[in-house]
């Protein structure tokens, strides 16, 4: 019953396999084998353009140097007020960028509210240097608390920030979840509805470690090389990344994973739904539930064997939390099972 | 014939095949699993005392973090003129640091030159602001150049250091064939030669991606964690890394492979030293062997199927590199092969 | 009627005339000349212990300074969410640091609120690397909107700050102003209430270009020398600032030049006090001024050539701003004379 | 006797003057008074081109801001080994830059060797991220020794910039002495020979703290008030800035200034010409004159009041320093008098 979070699963079979299987034989350092080209191409394939393709060691770089490359002098980057780029990275987007800020939006479940997104922009006179000035605008999909922007919601986002002649990042940490909860396409996700560039995740959906920036515009993409060496994330043994997402796009795995961890978060759902002793706290669109419950509840819970993480309460939140209860998060992930999900809830009845 | 680099190898059998399995079942994130604090326990037995050990991805991040953990406002570190960190990073290590300098120091073959470490240090003075200020001093082990620092050579720096009050990091990118080639421990090569801090790499010597730094003084590591994490290089799913490492220490594996390698070299050189039609530049010490041939010569054999790169002279190397010739940088690693190696003898009687 | 901005305001004569006085002749550059040297023994009686002084061209440069002297990776350092600092300083301290962050903390009439400040803090847990860690806090003294913190809040705050082990940093680019209207010492208003750092302003108070940064920990102070040669802070001809702070000190002029300007700031308000047209917003403490009026007589006071700013409504400001109302900004200075006071309230009666 | 340093000088009555002339009354702050306004404006006419203007408070903010506007990551500019950006700042230029380096390129008496120069930019392969990649040319104008490039010189450079699609910057801390050294206009110096951004001093020709950054690209300004800002560089009362300017350029003071300051070099290359006890150790081109004499005569003419420091020797100077000499830096301004030059030549018979 361990729901702390996707990444305390280790990687799925393939992907493992896959590392053994192209561990014998030399090739070229640095992102310049023939594997690494492969799947290079194969994202292209699957985003249905041209994309320039960086893979990078971890989320976390990901989403710092996407910013970095749209960064410049005095930049504000906007995003979710409790995005992972604002609250989990230790800083690190602004270190990467050697200053510029993250400017925190608020907005109802995970989702940064447009009319604050615009207002927050419009505040920046345009030459008025003592404030500093807009540079990028950055959503999560899925978001921090497993809530989606539809298609529209992305495109009302993009707007603001096109209307601002801002940029638009994606955190995909959670990208196939979101995907495949939409029924929608890369494309149509990202690209078509405005997104600039992408941080693809495919740790947390049954990869080691594999992550890969995406940008469309490929001038742009010119710069990235440098920044991605300059930032300690190009990987000398690169196939080792390449090779998980050669398995992880092999027969759609990563869509079969995503979907799983979503039907298992649903599952779960459905459990806490019908449960007496705790209650959703909203309902979950990708693969992370949360739920209210009795400090107590959850402190047995824990004992009883179920790993799980309490969590703050997001701002404007106004589900009610009482007295002595508790928000908790669970997520699910590829290698969570159906039997572990029955497990829990019937421990929550 | 694969001499490019030890990183156009892949990973070792028992490496890979650790990965899978410790790939199912679920264990806590960021470097907080019962492997992760197995494998950092073994690191303290191989330096035969309690250190702290954070795994990173890349030898770039390794050194980089390594000098920002000792750097200071105005610092200036002293590393070879060749060194990896001033002529390979794209600038990494003062991009971390935040734009404190390196401050390359003269040396033939790979080492710097005690009397030009101590001269270059000792033109600061104290309390001048304008010059900036030394910081510490880094030494690569085994060097860019396939040359070692011997047990006392590191004593000798080390104390040229202590003497100006600076710690002493050694980039160990490639620290297993330097050991091995010494025949002494780590302990030895390291702290009891006065060494504070440690790039430990295993990628080159047979893992995918595996590096840690090891600081042997426990309170200073207090800030390492931050650092790292705000450098991006604190992976979620760390026990890959931690498998790695546990196959790589698992029965000497990596004192293997790195003997391995620098036997290949050792044999590869003994061909070259017979050659007619090229010559060793310079005695190898560890897994790199340099030769001196025709340019022409070079091309033939590349054309004949060997791979290895024309490298520039170094700066002081006085073994003469004659009109029309080329100086060419060979690496063997765990993966190649006796064959391979005569192979290559073959082509150049 | 200009009430702009004290920095509209050029500099007092006897400043002016410092300059004349000292520009013939040689002197040691850097600040090593007399003059400097003497100026630093001036704060240190001023101060009444022995201070570290270092003379920086910009309250940018100070605030920025004074924090980076305090950081560390992953750093937070805490001060009002409207505050200098945050809004208007283009993301300098943030730049200068290399990423550390500011967390704005909510308190009404520009002052933090002590609990608001302490649950800030205490969010973060001890070596959650993740959020990143606490480095400092920062106040505003006089406040952004002309409030003043007294000294049970200086101790207040302090007593916070010490409980976390953080230092506690001032922002005096209005130190004179709060000083005089509080009516005590600057040793009372600073060290003696648990103040670690200062950003001591000369420049809003009637000196050109005089800013210093006041460290009263003697051995933090060694780093000082290098953090701010590297920001590009350390003048060559230093004694232009020695020379402006020489003559603010000389017969109690700093004090003097303060009470005047707040005076004029006291006349203003109590003309706004008996006014019908327009209202004070709260009671200004120092030497600024805040009203509220509807928009259409601020745009004809401007017109009938009153100079002032419209303001943005502070965070959690409850005093009523109806439809149609716009909040302003009035600031005095030394050069402001009765006069045009009472030429002002003359076209608001 | 003072030869220490040309700021050790304090200002020009006339620029000291001007500070009381501008110092009553009110002017918009951070440059957009009319004195700005109209010093800006001057300095296109002494161009005869438009160009953007930025006031800045040192020539190390004004060396570190124009590399900062055209670095990119993994950027490195080129510029004399010993110049004032590598030698005297402290690594500004790197730490605004957030960790750009600076490439040091030898040549003989203060200015870079064209060849050596293209031989350096040309090693970097373009789009080899390894290395990084080449951002900008900087020269020193007049250089750290004293020594001109003559307008062909600056062409040949330029050429050498353009080639590779690099940007030329000119660190003009002593714009005017080279100007009227060469006796030429500030347009043939600059941006008629490729120059793009000039860092042009004042504070060392008669100013207390007046530098400017120069741009020619009006496009590339847009940044610049970002940049100059977070750089804790606008300053607020920024017509001191103006106002010294304004004097500076008033009725050609500046030539004056720095014609004599060139005059009374000469005045003392004459009488080193003529000494027996010390020898001119090259010709001096500017306002700075370096002399080879004993070791104990320099002693002895400190002893006696002379003022002036004892310098490295330059790299590749072959102009001999036997056992036992010292090579010993003179420089003079505007303050200094034909008497005191004339009374050390009296002692240095």
């Amino acid at each position: 019953m361990i729901f702390s979070s996707d990444n305390w699963a280790g990687a799925h079979p393939k992907i493992a396999a896959a590392l053994s299987t192209h561990a014998s034989g030399f090739e070229p350092a640095y992102g310049n084998g023939d594997l690494d080209q492969a799947v290079t191409r194969k994202f292209s394939e699957i985003f249905e353009r041209e994309v320039a393709v960086f893979f990078v060691g971890t989320g976390t770089a990901a989403n710092a140097l996407s910013l970095v490359s749209y960064d410049k002098p005095g930049g504000l980057s906007f995003c979710h007020r409790e995005s992972h780029a604002m609250e989990d990275e230790c800083g690190a987007p602004e270190y990467f960028m050697g200053g510029s800020r993250l400017h925190g939006v608020d907005g109802a479940l995970g989702r940064m509210e447009p009319a604050r997104l615009e207002r927050a922009i419009g505040r920046y006179v345009p030459e008025f240097v003592h404030t500093g000035r807009p540079a990028a605008v950055s959503i999560t999909q899925a978001t921090e608390i497993g809530t989606l922007y539809g298609l529209d919601d992305i495109a009302t986002i993009s707007a603001i920030a096109k209307k601002h002649s801002l940029p638009l990042h994606m955190d995909g940490a959670r990208f196939a979840n979101a995907l495949v909860a939409l029924g929608t396409t890369p494309a149509e996700m990202t690209w078509k509805r405005g997104v600039d560039i992408v941080s693809f995740g495919g740790t947390k959906n049954g990869c080691w470690c594999a992550e890969a920036v995406i940008l469309f515009d490929l001038e742009r993409a010119n710069d990235f090389g440098f920044i991605r060496k300059r930032a300690a994330q190009l990987f000398s043994k690169s196939r080792f990344i390449a090779a998980q997402f050669d398995a992880y796009f092999e027969d759609g795995l990563w869509l079969e994973t995503a979907a799983h961890a979503n039907a298992m978060a649903a599952r779960l759902a459905a459990a806490m739904r019908a449960s007496r002793t705790l209650r959703l706290a909203w309902e979950p669109q990708a693969n992370e539930v949360f739920a209210i419950m009795p400090a107590a509840r959850m402190k047995a819970l824990q004992e009883a064997g179920a790993r799980f993480y309490d969590w703050p309460t997001p701002h404007g939140f106004d589900g009610g939390i009482g007295e002595g209860e508790q928000l908790c998060r669970f997520v699910t992930s590829f290698a969570t099972t159906a039997d572990e999900v029955d497990a829990f809830a019937s421990l929550a009845p």
